[in-house]
């Protein structure tokens, strides 16, 4: 993929994303996959028609790795995972001789990986727990201000999908309450959901570690605990669904295997609904990949897709930018 | 305590809740504590003023049992448990031999409690649990329609307080998003949260047991599974509240030391808060009980209100109406 060139302020308003007069989805090309969008939301928000859905029930859930934000060429999480370890190496002069840890020191990203599920665990428990929740947010706060993705040297931030901006903001627009379902950190996601999609952090649903409340000096904290409470991945993201929201999405978006059931549980409820696979078939101008790749693996949904009605997006040719403007040269 | 006598469609004008022009809390007598409350929401959303809170960090949490509703003599959804035993005693020709389900089906509650909270558990895992969450939601729904509470006579969703409702709707009116947090089962309150106090399933925290994503001839469903997933009670309502809602409430309020927590949490964080507890003090219109209650019991909560300048509502005094007005003879 080749890299975005910072762009100056000048030329902001001619590009789409700015929204010509009256298309809410100016980054979206005119052709199937909008014209699906348009015509569902246009069903369930026509009053008086069959398919309308009262406000209160247009839940729509939106996966984030992948389908909000890149995730190439691993999840930006598992990025801030390794900078923290390096950040911490100090304090932790036993790093240098305990796997994963080493690996990471060492820059050996497959080395650090090649304990699988259970070393990233480790890892994301060493750098995102036994620290107060405030901390930690000031910790990836901190981190997303600097930190830049490896091959396009933007901030991982300017790295969301400017075609899904704007969904986001047209089913608002049309009532809608939008929601992000992860199998990431829900508070890693909750420090710049708000700011950059628009979601605030009540409607983000992720996995997540243990907590408890602690008096210090009498001062309250919560402070994260180093055990699994939630994984929200696959069958979990419906789970998920069902006890933070405790309602059935009409629409949902995700662009793995890892949203299938997601997708499944959201479109086979009664009446309208619509389900949304992210196909990254761009290798230009972001990534392409699908059913071999190590990370958002999509084969399943992309076999089942047609039978089950669901919206495949072909970003090569749906999306007309990819990524948003940037703000600057140095953003 | 004296049961509320139905009240006739054509006095329903003339009564305090269908508001005097202006005045968003009616049925709150003119004193400190209504003083205190609107004081503390003028300064909030004051614009320009040191105390000012943008409208996204308008965090407002409230217990239910004792603070929206009344929960004597005995919570609410322990009763919906003794009469879906009772329901399903057909099923369970064992219950007739086997403590705690034989005393409940004897009439003997004392006898069902006598086991603690070890009895109440194996009970709402019994009615709770191995249904899906449709079923369970319909089966709350459909005893909500019938059930009547033994001493007033009233549904149950009748005994909602009306000056809380009034504040919830003056607290939203406001730029507030009011949640619930609850001891109490997340789906039970679900069931009525929206339609009683204008509270949708996504602003609803509770107590919860663990759930599972399941299909049954190719046709997706919840199930709810007999383990306890999150107690939401003491040092568990911030949690629930960082789990859920990832920010750190501005106003709290509660009526139990069950809620002691949550309010502390809620009123050492910087900025202006207000803290709120409702003390049972009219045993004529409700229920007077505090310190040596079985129930809601309010003791440390009552000791330290003043050092933590927490508003402590005595609703004798501070309530003009307890609760709404009947819908009709048979509401």
């Amino acid at each position: 993929m080749r890299t975005t060139p910072a762009i100056s302020l000048l030329t902001l308003c001619a590009l789409p994303g700015t929204a010509a007069a009256g298309d809410p989805l100016p980054s979206w090309g005119e052709g199937a996959t909008k014209k699906a969008i348009v015509d569902f939301v246009e069903r369930v928000t026509g009053e008086g028609g069959a398919a309308f859905v009262p406000p209160a029930e247009r839940i729509a859930t939106f996966d984030n790795d992948g389908c909000l934000w890149a995730e190439q060429p691993m999840y930006f999480q598992a990025i801030y995972i390794f900078d923290r370890i390096r950040a911490l190496a100090p304090v932790h002069p036993e790093w240098k001789r305990q796997e994963p840890f080493a690996s990471v020191l060492r820059g050996d990203t497959k080395g650090a990986l090649a304990g699988g599920e259970r070393a990233l665990l480790e890892m994301a428990m060493a750098t995102h727990a036994d620290i107060t929740a405030d901390e930690f947010d000031q910790h990836v706060r901190k981190w997303l201000a600097t930190a830049r993705h490896p091959e396009t040297g933007r901030p991982y931030q300017a790295m969301v999908y400017q075609p899904m901006l704007e969904l986001l903001a047209y089913l608002r627009a049309n009532g809608f309450k939008t929601f992000i379902v992860s199998g990431g950190g829900v508070d890693f996601i909750r420090t710049f959901a708000e700011e950059v999609y628009g979601i605030p952090p009540e409607q983000v649903i992720g996995s997540s570690i243990k907590a408890k409340y602690q008096l210090v000096d009498g001062t309250p904290r919560i402070v994260k605990v180093p055990q699994l409470n939630f994984v929200d991945d696959k069958s979990g993201k419906p789970v998920g669904i069902h006890q933070h929201i405790g309602r059935r999405p009409i629409f949902a978006a995700g662009n793995s295997d890892g949203d299938f059931e997601m997708l499944e549980w959201t479109t086979t409820g009664p009446g309208a609904r619509f389900g949304l696979l992210v196909h990254h078939t761009d290798a230009g101008r972001e990534w392409a990949y699908d059913r071999d790749s190590h990370i958002g693996r999509l084969g399943r949904g992309l076999d089942e897709a047609p039978k089950r009605g669901w919206t495949v997006v072909d970003m090569e040719n749906d999306w007309k930018v990819i990524y948003p403007p940037a703000r600057g040269p140095e953003e």
